[in-house]
């Protein structure tokens, strides 16, 4: 596997990805197997609710966006390996056709206490959708490894 | 859709669901579509890892607790919507075999300032395995209508 190591992130740095289109049948199947509910499997079912029509799962805008940010220049050496977030909010809901990218900014680069050789960062990412929207906000804290020697 | 309404939520509420076991199908299913990590694919893979062996996805150990939830006496009476996250953490990840439920309590309860008839609860969540280790740990903001007049 590909990727950077501690060394190589520096506060500041931005990453941007490519763009994916989302289809009505991508969101169905994830919410068919996933996330069940009325909003995420037919669009009118989703009229009578909050969402006004078929929305993707939040967890599925998640997924994307780590399947986005897997193929980007943003990609640890080990892997996406995240411990958690300071700050997660869906600011509005992926619509079938919505097509989405997603941008990082690195906020915080530091060693491991706990374990030597590894590495945390902080990472802000926002996934925006065609019109300049953004439908997923976060602020990840991802575990990195320390270049080997 | 049956399940709760703004009315029926109050600060220091409990809830516990039902359990499931999560097997290694299922673990690099999820992963194959949504999160294509060799820790999440292969056992072999990712024993050389910072997992030390087959694990699951974050966001499958997540849409695994909705999916709990949402078969539990905490579900909106319109479905789970979420917001976002004050707090979001996996303190350790799933491994096959492990069987997992959610508790839920509730933190926050109030009517939304901008959607008449609609509500907020803050909802502290932890999904544990067998050995009551939590897995998954988030304080959520979830979106739930007011009793229909």
């Amino acid at each position: 596997m590909s990727g950077l190591y501690l060394e190589d992130y520096a506060v500041g740095q931005r990453f941007t990805s490519a763009s994916r289109t989302v289809d009505t049948e991508a969101i169905t199947t994830f919410a068919r197997q996933y996330d069940p509910q009325p909003f995420h499997l037919d669009d009118d079912a989703a009229r009578a609710t909050i969402f006004s029509g078929l929305a993707a799962s939040g967890w599925h805008t998640a997924v994307l966006t780590i399947g986005l940010l897997l193929e980007s220049d943003f990609v640890p050496a080990s892997g996406i390996v995240g411990a958690g977030f300071d700050e997660f909010r869906w600011p509005q809901p992926v619509r079938p056709g919505d097509t989405l990218h997603a941008e990082c900014e690195i906020l915080e680069v530091r060693e491991s206490r706990s374990r030597p050789g590894q590495g945390l960062i902080k990472v802000k990412t926002t996934t925006l959708n065609q019109k300049g929207e953004p439908v997923l906000f976060f602020i990840g804290n991802l575990m990195v490894p320390g270049r080997p020697a």
